[in-house]
C-alpha cells in the first residue's frame, strides 16, 4: 500500500515537473533556472501540505523524487528542442493531470492524519492548486485559478467525491480512482467547452467607487 | 479564555473572508475559485504564524473555521448580487479590521509561546500582513503594503502598544483591545487622509545606473 | 562552531536586508514597509530551509536577527538619503552575496539534518533564492530566477563543489568558503559578461498554439 502510493507521489511530481519545464520553455529561462522552476511546481503543493499537517516533507527524506523531477524535465527538454511550436495545450494537460492527482493524494494524506471531511477537501485543494500558483506567480502568468474554467471547483467536487467514496467504506484505490477521475474531468472538459459556473451576474459591471 | 480567543480568531477570519470575496468579485472568479481565495485570504496569515512558531495550524484540528469562511463569503456574495456597484471602500476597511485583528493575535500568541517583544511584533505584522498580501500576489493587484498609507507600520505601532500594556501587567483583553484600535486607528486615518511616513526624500529621483 | 556559524549566517541577513532596503527605495515605501521588505528578504529563504527540515524557525528564539536587520536598514536608509541616485548594481550585488551566503548555509543545515546530497543542494538553492524571490514578487519585478544570468545555475554549482568537498573530508570552514566562492564568482561573473546556458534553442520562437 504505501510503496503503492509512492509510485503514484512519484507520477504526480513527474507531471507537474513536465509543466514546470513547458513553462520555462515558454519564459525562455537558462541554465539550472529550467529544473528549479520544474521542482517548486512539482514539489511546492505537497510541500505545503505537509507543513500544514506538520508531516516529515515527503522529499527531504526520500531524494528519488528529485531523481524524477531531473528525469522529466530533461526527457521535455529534448523534447521541446526537436520540435519548432510551443505546445500550450500540453501546459494545460500536464497541469490538470498534476491537479488532480495532488488533489486526491492532500485529500487522503490529510484524512489518514485525522483530518475532518471539511479540513481535508480543503488541503486536497490546496495540495492541487498551490504548485501551479507558485510556478504562475513566479512566471508572472495569470494563476490559471482566476482563468476561471473551474479549476478550483473542479478539485472540490473531486474531493467530495473522494470522501464520499471513503465513507461508504469503498476501498481506498477505487475512491481514489474516482477522486481523481471527477477533478480530471471536470477540468478538461471546462477547458475544452469553456464551462464556467457564474457566482456573480455577469452584467455586473465593476465599478469602483 | 480560549473560548473568547477561539472566538476573536473566528472573527477575525470572518472579515478576511469577505476582503477576498470582494476582491473574486472584483477579478470576476467563477465557481468556488471565489470560496478558495476568500479562504486562503482569511487562513494565510495564521498558518503562516502556526508554521512558524511550529505549532498545530489553527485550523487542521477545527473545521468551524471552514464553515465561517463558506457562511461570510456566502453573505458577501448575496450582498453583492443585491448590489450594481462595486464596494471599493468596504474592501480596504474589511482588509484593515482583518490586519489589525491577526496583527493583535499574532503578538499574543508569539508572546505566549516565549518569542521575545521584537520576534512578537515581528511576527504579528507577518500574521496580518500575509493574508492581503497572497491575495493581491494571486490576483495580480498592487499589494497593500507597497501603496504606502502606514500599511506595515500601523501593525508595527499596534504591537508595541500592545506589547507595552503587556509589560504594565494590565489584563490581556484591555492589551488587545488597545494593540487592536491603535493598529485600526491608524490604518483607517492613514487611507482617509492618505498620510504617509516618508523615509526617503521624495525629490529623490530614481536614476538607474 | 556554533557560534561561528552564528556570525555567518548574520552577515547574510544584514547583506539581504540591505538588498531589500535598496529595493524599498526603488519603489518609494514608506513608514516601516521598509524595514518590513528588508525582513522578508532577509529571512524568508532560511524560514523556508527551517521549516521544510521541521527545525526551529532560526529567528524566533533569538531577536539578534532582527537587530541586524533594523540596524542594517537604518544605515542603507541614511546611506540612500545623503546620494542622488539609486545604485542598481549595488542591489544586484548585495543580493548575490546573500544568494551565496544562503546556498551554502541551506546545503550545510540539510547535510547536518540527514538529507542526502541531492536533497541537500535543492534546498540550498531554495534557502538562497526565496528570499530575493519573495521580494521580487511582492514589489512586482521580475523575479531574477527569471532575467537569466545563471541565478539558479550559480546556486547548485556551489552547492555541488560544497558537497564535493565534505565528501573529501575537507574542514567544513573551507568546504563553506568554497561553496560561497563558486556561488558569488559565477553569479558575478554571469552578471558583468551576460553569461547564459542556453537550454533551449535561441531560435525557437514561441508560437501558441
Amino acid at each position: 500500500m504505501v510503496t503503492w502510493l509512492h509510485w503514484i507521489d512519484l507520477a504526480g511530481v513527474a507531471v507537474f515537473a513536465i509543466a514546470g519545464t513547458l513553462m520555462a520553455y515558454k519564459k525562455h529561462m537558462d541554465g539550472f533556472g529550467v529544473v528549479v522552476l520544474a521542482a517548486v511546481t512539482a514539489v511546492g503543493g505537497g510541500t505545503l501540505r505537509d507543513m500544514i499537517l506538520d508531516l516529515p516533507v515527503f522529499w527531504v527524506q526520500d531524494p528519488s523524487f528529485f531523481y524524477v523531477i531531473i528525469f522529466a524535465a530533461c526527457i521535455t527538454i529534448i523534447w521541446l528542442r526537436t520540435q519548432n511550436t510551443f505546445p500550450l495545450k500540453y501546459l494545460f494537460f500536464a497541469d490538470a493531470i498534476g491537479l488532480a492527482f495532488f488533489n486526491v493524494m492532500g485529500c487522503q494524506k490529510a484524512l489518514v492524519y485525522g483530518a475532518s471531511p471539511l479540513v481535508a477537501i480543503a488541503l486536497g485543494t490546496m495540495t492541487g492548486v498551490f504548485g501551479g500558483l507558485i510556478r504562475d506567480v513566479i512566471c508572472r502568468e495569470i494563476p490559471l485559478v482566476l482563468k476561471g474554467e473551474l479549476y478550483a471547483t473542479a478539485c472540490i467536487a473531486g474531493g467530495i467525491v473522494y470522501i464520499l467514496c471513503q465513507h461508504f467504506a469503498i476501498n481506498t484505490m477505487l475512491c481514489m480512482l474516482a477522486g481523481f477521475s471527477i477533478t480530471l474531468m471536470i477540468r478538461l472538459c471546462a477547458m475544452k467547452w469553456h464551462w464556467s459556473l457564474p457566482i456573480f451576474n455577469p452584467h455586473d459591471a465593476v465599478k469602483d467607487e
